[in-house]
């Protein structure tokens, strides 16, 4: 059988001695784990951006798989900390709804369990970093085989930080930015399956208006803004080999509206 | 046996949910694929940078080592995908040359195969995220055992992206900046064995003139711009304790000039 | 048994060839052995930080994990490269002193040795690239079970890069800004342990003054700043949902001192 595998998602960067920290107590209980960063580069303390990461990238992962997720804003307060079972996937998260939107698109929790149990923690537990002294260690004794249900009771209700949801409209569809990625482009919460597979679409960003739709970015002559469909299949804006958040003065949250010509008259 | 390794350099940036989602998609078919990072901070579509990057990174690894690079301006396009075996790496890499400079250093190409089966792919292709949806389930087949040559016909050609060759001239060498590192030094496209192994030499970076010669950056004092042989060999402008693209004003391109004093007049 | 743990700690970035061209080596001396990466955002040459990041990293990791770590501006002088055994970690490290503060922290060196025995090493050693060419290929023996002490003699000596120790005054302490975490906080060298445990506190950082005590960050409204015990058990300056960094205009080395009312007059 495979070694166990863990993934860590954090806001801590990559230069930071919390991330090699939670590695160590981690390896520590079981040095056979398995780690695999998928990213330390979450916006300091952005739960939503968070929630759109894990929604995206964690349905391919094999089931079973074990993420622990830091991004805690509220961390030493009296907000929970959950074992969440979800779509097959497994999450170690602060209640602050970062795993919320991944659940509502992939699956309903089968079990989250408020985490109580001081044994499977770390004997001292600061309270600025809860990623090393309960999350980390709790980690480890999972991958080691620890039934889940011993870590605590099953939590009666829990934040959700699901993203905003689009708006149908006579003409179209009204939403907005949810995500940019490290080219510079914008991911909108438009479903493309909500439109036409093929034709004109009138795309509204902020104040500026995109017309021309493809299928791929190759397909535009270089700094051209291009509406096409997300490999998420969500509708994304995009400026061939340039960045449509720069081009388009756009960010998280930058209004959409999308307009179908003739879709207003049928 | 070890299990198998593979590597991973993109131009996704550290943040990015499309790196997360491949480790995700070669996990799910193969739990016991050994990740290794390389990098995923290559400029954005900087075909360039690649091609240097893994000519200088790949000959390291072990025999047999499956690298996936996904640096693809051209995704969604006609370009091709390929399987490459050279100097005893492995490569998947969309057909754009990023891959030949390491096999014109290294050793040419034992066979290039163009991805062309379906069905090792994931059942629904986006348009714009092949690196997912066909070269990590590649990935994760090759991974397992998979015999290349299933993956489609022999390429009959690729796309090449040599780094710049340098010129001679009669009083030494014409070459150009072709990688700038995380210190700011610069390395050059000329090699150091074709250049006497100790003694003077001017090079002009641009319009900066540097003459003292070193064997290793401590050797100056900080802020004096020097000249040495890289690790790989070639001919690197550095500033010691500092960084010789900024005090030089200096980028990828920049002309770069040596002359060997003496060398014209034998 | 689990396979053989190596961690790697650089300032060469992330996007850096010479990460890759490291693991190859290791990975091609001993392609079982599992890579850890701690950071490569050591700030350029930046031993101090390395010393701080060491020192709150490595307790983490289970007894035997070796440390390879090429934070190296002596690199070619003649400065030596070590192997170091302490509290229970291996590290592999140039001889700048990067490591003392972890073992001064966490138990003194049980074996330090000068790395002296070339066959342990890559054939060609380059004058610029002693990770790749000696300390990836000596934590590749390693990593198979080499005895140590076939590296090289005992050191009689090595550099020391300790961290500033803070002093005791009349009614408090003084000290400074240490390390300054991806968030902006501010950790300083006064450990919490000398402080009453509650309490008012006045610190002064550079010229301005936090009064505000919290047990943890979300304590405070956004935008406040604070003081608390940082997870390393030092005195913190925080600013919730901010940097202190920028608010307060700090950074390492920014002096700090710590007035305990009513200290000074038992």
């Amino acid at each position: 059988m495979a070694d166990p595998l863990l993934t860590l998602t954090t806001d801590f960067g990559d230069g930071s001695p919390y991330v090699a920290a939670m590695k160590g107590v981690i390896l520590g209980l079981n040095p056979r784990a398995r780690l695999v960063d998928l990213t330390h580069q979450v916006p300091p303390q952005d739960v939503r951006y968070a929630a759109f990461f894990l929604a995206a990238a964690l349905p391919t992962f094999p089931a079973g798989t074990l993420h622990v997720v830091v991004v805690d804003p509220g961390v030493g307060t009296e907000r929970a900390l959950l074992s969440v079972e979800a779509a097959g996937q497994r999450l170690l998260v602060p209640d602050n709804g970062c795993w919320t939107e991944f659940a509502r698109r992939s699956g309903p929790p089968a079990a989250v369990i408020r985490l109580a149990e001081p044994r499977f923690w770390r004997p001292a537990v600061s309270a600025t970093f809860h990623g090393r002294d309960i999350l980390a260690p709790v980690a480890g004794h999972l991958s080691l085989g620890l039934d889940p249900h011993l870590l605590g009771p099953p939590a009666a209700d829990w934040v959700r930080a699901d993203l905003p949801l689009p708006a149908r409209e006579p003409s179209g569809w009204r939403g907005e930015v949810v995500f940019i990625d490290h080219f510079g482009n914008l991911i909108t919460n438009i479903p493309a399956e909500e439109l036409p597979p093929a034709g004109p679409l009138r795309v509204r960003v902020g104040s500026a208006e995109v017309d021309r739709r493809v299928r791929t970015y190759g397909e535009a002559s270089p700094g051209t803004a291009v509406v096409l469909v997300s490999s998420a299949g969500l509708l994304e804006v995009a400026v061939n080999q340039g960045s449509a958040a720069q081009v388009l003065s756009a960010r998280v949250g930058t209004p959409v509206a999308v307009t179908v010509p003739g879709a207003a008259n049928p």
